[in-house]
């Protein structure tokens, strides 16, 4: 039955990626007001499709947008329940004039589909759907019971995620949640995550007198909120660029040295992701390589510094009032609340009291790591392997998806990551794009999944 | 004759606030480029002044705004050459909201002349040109020879200005310029500003990957120019708010006890000062009062910082680019040139080669100090005493006015720095105000300036 799917994808190529046309086609920008009935319209979108597939599904009505639930029901001689989840909405189209082609106008040019939201995340959820719809029409059903979450809030925080899980916990629970919202590990090589980072996010807010002064009448005579932050957020890290946050590291664990190895053993070229990155020099923690750095050691970055005069040219002002964005990605070992603790702690005790410092919270998530001997991996890089014709890396993510211990603790889950597009696919940017054989692999690997599952991988 | 002008000046006061309110209704913001008009009209309406006096006149086109020279020509019997400069350009308006009445509806409420420029300055000009017309009117000619240089791009830094004295170096050429563009040193004490401080006004940028990029993905593996900004600002100063700057202070010298003496005797009230600012508390470079670090004490300051991610709530980016604007203010032992380069030198020494470092110069001013026994200082002083019927103190000042080195250097001249509004006049804000009583006391010791030069005090 495979082969004839796999077949079946094959000959329907054309009509997937003028489905998948139809899906980029709507605006569906979530953080625009104005993008209402767009989300609304994707969401149906989304739910004729699973009308197509046979599906039983709803439209959950949320204090923002709605999201879209399906179900298969039970399958006979299905053992596990899969979830999928994805998301239909996308981020703003940014600047224009950067884009090559309109962003809401999918453009094919060399085999590579070009279009908001192509990689992140329609394009990658489709294949889960596409999927569904090839097992419906070639074998009559799913071989497991299929369950999907698409919501319309992902690229907003995911709001009202939780209470909407919560809420429908029983219509939601399953043994395996499956995401395909990352990417591979290079454009020529699948890859599946089975971690991610978590993250506290901060920021710091400095004031000092009531206006901005002049900063010759009065420079020299009170603390210059600017001066301060640029010490406080100095000492945030030391020379090895370790941070110096009492307690940071408490918890962080040793990388085992399985794991390291298996770090090693990426293909990964230093110099291409430099390259790729355009940045003078690759530098980090002390100690650790760049795959370590990025994957399973913790940062702290800033993320945006302002204050006092900004514009072009000079203004010669002592900042009322400066602030830094500054965010920490946390490995599995550290408490998001405990990391906030202390890093509210360090920075109360690094400012000097001839400042007013206010600290506000943007975000707290815990890290996430699937065992890598889960059934659920094993098959996921079966279906990989199958999908792809290639070997997938087990690869971890510096990025968080705070939903990933969410569905553990509250569908007591663990969620497969399988990504079927570029790393370099400008998922936030222009010309974000999804190679159109990356699909038609996703596609595969999704009912290869699907098929492995059924051959009764435990929970 | 110097008793029957007092006497004019009290007689004529309502004509003279007519005068000045007529003046301030032209909307002269050198910076607004619709404003092109108004500023031509009212270089036009000083000159009117100029020929109301007798004194000959001409406009001098600028690249960009006017300026307005006059000149008594030769008087009989007089020995010095005085130079009034001033500007009859503003300040924008800012927020309207923020005015109590519009900024160019000059009105009086409680014997203060509220408007835009009504303090800075052209108030503060005007009272030498209504001093020369009660002259001309009273004596039949000024007792010595006085020209005017009133321009209209002191706000916009006065791009045009050295060009413009240089080429007219004869036609400007004296022995004293008289300025009114500061302030006395509390609302009721008159001072004379003695000296300004020097400014290296810098900024610097630091970029590291090509485009903004995810935190979570690329953190740790790349230098953040945020925290690196962070790391250089501050270390350019010490926890004791000294400067750490290789040989920053190498030429400032001690403060000289007479100085420090004469500081201290001034009537400097710390609590209402540091309410004034709305700052947490007063502090600055250890060893040194309050008016040393403001006045005599050279100072490094950050005047505005930006980069990343700056809107509400959060972005995860590392960001491609920052910038700080620093500007250190120098006294006069330091040469602006040499704090320059040891600024960019250690700035340069303290960037890692991670990211890429750009400084931009934005102003490089020398400070300025007239000897204290100068005669014009001297007349000065007797002449604000006459005009407000207090002696004045001597002041130093932590701005800075590039052209009065500047006037040292190209006519020989010194400076004599008479201010007569108050020091919270809210100069470049709203609600800009210059006291009817300051008014007319400043005409009279503008009339009083001359009358003492007249007596025959030397270069």
């Amino acid at each position: 039955m495979i082969d004839n799917i796999d077949a079946h994808i094959d000959e329907n190529k054309d009509r997937f990626i003028g489905m998948l046309q139809e899906f980029l086609r709507i605006p569906s920008i979530s953080t625009d007001p104005d993008k209402k009935s767009a989300m609304a319209d994707t969401a149906s979108w989304v739910q004729e499709r699973f009308n197509e597939c046979g599906l039983e599904s709803q439209i959950i009505d949320t204090p923002g947008h709605p999201a879209v639930l399906a179900d298969t029901g039970p399958v006979d001689g299905s053992k596990v329940t899969i979830l999928v989840y994805g998301h239909y909405d996308v981020q703003p189209e940014g600047d224009l004039s950067l884009w090559k082609t309109a962003p809401f106008e999918p453009t094919v040019r060399n085999n590579i589909l070009y279009a908001r939201g192509s990689a992140d995340d329609k394009g990658q959820v489709l294949t889960h759907i596409l999927s569904a719809l090839c097992w419906t029409k070639l074998a009559g059903k799913l071989p497991v019971r299929v369950k999907f979450l698409v919501e319309g809030e992902e690229e907003i925080g995911s709001p009202n995620l939780v209470g909407l899980i919560e809420q429908n916990r029983e219509a939601l629970a399953c043994d395996y949640v499956v995401i395909s919202d990352t990417a591979k590990l290079d454009a020529d090589t699948p890859a599946i995550t089975y971690g991610t980072k978590g993250m506290v996010y901060k920021e710091i807010i400095l004031t000092g007198p009531t206006n901005d002064l002049h900063s010759g009448s009065f420079g020299g005579t009170i603390a210059n909120p600017g001066n301060i932050l640029a010490k406080i957020i100095a000492g945030l890290k030391d020379d090895n660029e370790r941070v110096t946050i009492p307690g940071f590291y408490e918890n962080v664990e040793n990388i085992p040295e399985e794991e390291k190895a298996s770090i090693h053993s990426l293909p990964f070229d230093e110099d291409k992701y430099l390259q790729g990155l355009g940045a003078p020099a690759l530098t980090g923690e002390a100690n650790f390589s760049t795959l370590e750095r990025r994957w399973v050691r913790p940062t702290l970055d800033v993320n945006g510094v302002y204050g006092g005069y900004m514009a072009e040219g000079s203004s010669t002002i002592i900042p009322a009032r400066v602030g830094a964005k500054i965010s920490m990605r946390i490995v599995p070992d550290q408490d998001p609340n405990v990391v906030s603790k202390a890093f509210d702690d360090a920075v109360r005790a690094a400012c000097p009291d001839t400042v007013r410092l206010e600290i506000l919270n943007h975000a707290n998530a815990a890290a996430y790591v699937c065992p890598i001997d889960s059934p659920g991996i094993k098959a996921g890089i079966k279906a990989v392997h199958a999908g792809f014709a290639k070997k997938p890396y087990l690869t971890r993510e510096g990025g968080s998806l705070p939903i990933l211990p969410m569905f553990r603790q509250i569908l007591g889950a663990e969620s497969i990551m399988l990504g079927f597009c570029d790393p370099n696919c400008n998922a936030h940017g222009p010309n974000e794009f999804f190679a159109i054989s990356d699909f038609i692999s996703g596609i595969k690997t999704a009912a290869h999944f699907l098929d492995e599952m059924s051959k009764g991988y435990p929970r």
